[in-house]
């Protein structure tokens, strides 16, 4: 039966967590946007000096490997360490693991050293972090890794369990799994797959709904991907046909108006019981 | 009695300075389209070998320790004694000053090396950097700093004086001060507050009026804060209701139309002699 | 005669060539927003210890030195060599040069090491390249460069003979010469200027294009720089007189709905065989 993932929202907004990101600088703008449009505060600081600190005052940290580099893989580990330490969710974004040994070897060396709350990424992502073989191509998802969807139920299921921690994979259709639930959400549109760095805000409102909820990541995961793909779909709406810009910034504003009763309204949520 | 601070986006849109920035890659691409939207000309180069050489050519420079780091540190300091050497303005933005020891420390050695002709930043930044016990949280201004708008006036002046710089205190009402002259500035929206980087925007803008009126940092800072308070009204009357994306694009558009007679006809300005 | 520079945008939607970029922090989402909008998948990777990976994986590689610094300039040396080896057109976007030494010393570097299917820059940054001296100011081409139609037709194919690639100057008119061939666009509007980063999406297009079509840089070339002109275009009929937020994502609109036969209508292609 179905949860309420429709109000959570409102503590976000009532409490303004603080998340803290280390993250690529091809999105950052639109992850620091996002965040504050679903009512959350971001702050991205990527030292190794000071990466740690930061994080020990955040409501919920997100690393995102997308443009990893040497100077700042030692700062997610420390980061990622004291939000452990601090007690703090930590969501892990694994753009284009399988890609590249650096990738593959960042996120093995992230996932031994920290505990995560939850891990998003695109089918291909998931796939080569279960320890199945990927077909990775650049950061999207290839085609052939775009299996049925119960067959990404299964895999969000099992390496949920394997990882012990809330497995989110995002495409047409999004599946979250803590390894005894598994929810799919069949909103969004197509056209998000258009704009650039819509994983990657994907991510940052699970962190922001996770420092709102840090009891609940797997019902704060699947809030945010509803935000997400209910955002998609009236963005898609006002201005979808209008092109890739306008679309954007209506994202953007569908974010920032976002209410329960809109999210209620529009999800279309299932919940698999294991 | 009331100076002119209404004309002087003229000589920027004619002179179009050069403005070299040294800032954080969250927020630098609203950074650089705000200072083409002003009428000045963007340059963002931070490697420690060309920095200095940059600032020197430039108009002015604006360091923004947003994403401070330790390749970027060295940049920053390079290029603020090039700019003294030559004679051009040089503008600080503290992002997140009191948050960690790194930035800190940072604004410490800056401070000490380099002489500012310009440091803007929230309420509890420019606390920090008075010597007073700030309560920042991440990179926004924490609600028990924004003190009522006398003490405001009142710290802004004793920080100009103890600095010998113009300080700028941004905020619901921005204050402007030399430590002679204190202005404030009660234009400007809430909404403001929920895009990232409004605040690396208005350090932009008091770079591209400085670069333009090297003489008059102190009334380029009040036009620039002017300029960025009444584009965000403007802004806010068009597109504020449609949410953050349209409110974005709604501002950048405000900024490149603003004229004299607009900020003529808006400006709620006050000024306090000392 | 004129070429079929119009239909070369269905093989960029249809093969959704990965496009490796190596780039500036200021533009890039930008960058990988455009190089979606045209069809084609962006990946920003810039580690030396992936690079070389990433652009083998690649069907095109845009080197872009606007924040160069000392930990990205290996990793274009190793990410161009690897495309050399595998046969993947590499683009260069000169941002700068003749700004600095570094900058200076860099392109050499690159020229030297690296065999590139196009390099495209402004007057100013391809009067530098090819040997003369050029009055760079910043990052924007200088008056004084902004020669007469003739004088860039000819500097474009000396060029060109000399470096053996193709060599797109973009301005008012943008010239491309491969040597023998050498076209002018007069696509475009003075708008183009007012944002950020338009010559740095020109290359991303130039590599969206390249990538699809590997064996014709100068029809790649030709088709990328009508298709950023006329979307200019496009633009500003819609949405100039708004300002430059507004124009900027009416940009990526136009881009994204860019069809054969918007280019065919609207083109304005001038072609001197040498």
């Amino acid at each position: 039966m179905a949860r309420d993932y429709f109000t959570q929202i409102e503590k976000v907004r009532q409490t303004k967590p603080l998340i803290h990101h280390i993250t690529n600088y091809v999105t950052v703008n639109d992850c620091a946007n996002i965040t504050l449009g679903i009512g959350a505060s971001p702050i991205m600081a990527d030292d190794c000096n000071e990466a740690g600190e930061i994080a020990s005052i955040a409501s919920a940290l997100v690393l995102n490997i997308g443009t990893l580099n040497e100077r700042t893989i030692p700062s997610m580990l420390s980061a990622g360490k004291a939000a452990n330490t601090a007690d703090i969710p930590v969501v892990l974004d694994p753009v284009g693991a399988g890609a590249s040994k650096l990738r593959n070897d960042t996120v093995s060396q992230l996932i031994s050293n920290i505990s995560f709350a939850v891990i998003r990424g695109n089918i291909s992502e998931i796939r080569y972090i279960s320890g199945l073989q990927a077909n990775t191509k650049g950061v999207d998802a290839s085609l052939e890794d775009q299996m049925n969807l119960s067959n990404n139920i299964q895999l969000a299921q099992q390496c949920a369990q394997k990882l012990n921690c809330v497995i989110a994979i995002t495409g047409e259709t999004d599946v979250i799994s803590d390894g005894k639930t598994t929810v799919s959400v069949a909103n969004g549109v197509a056209m998000l797959s258009a704009l650039t760095g819509t994983g990657c805000m994907c991510s940052s409102l699970i962190g922001s709904y996770c420092g709102a909820h840090k009891e609940q990541p797997f019902a704060a995961t699947v809030a945010a991907l509803l935000s997400m793909g209910i955002a998609g779909e009236i963005a898609f709406e006002k201005a979808g046909q209008l092109g890739n810009g306008s679309f954007h910034m209506a994202l953007h504003d569908a974010i920032s108006t976002l209410t329960p009763s809109i999210l209620l309204e529009r999800a279309k949520i299932y919940e698999n019981e294991n």
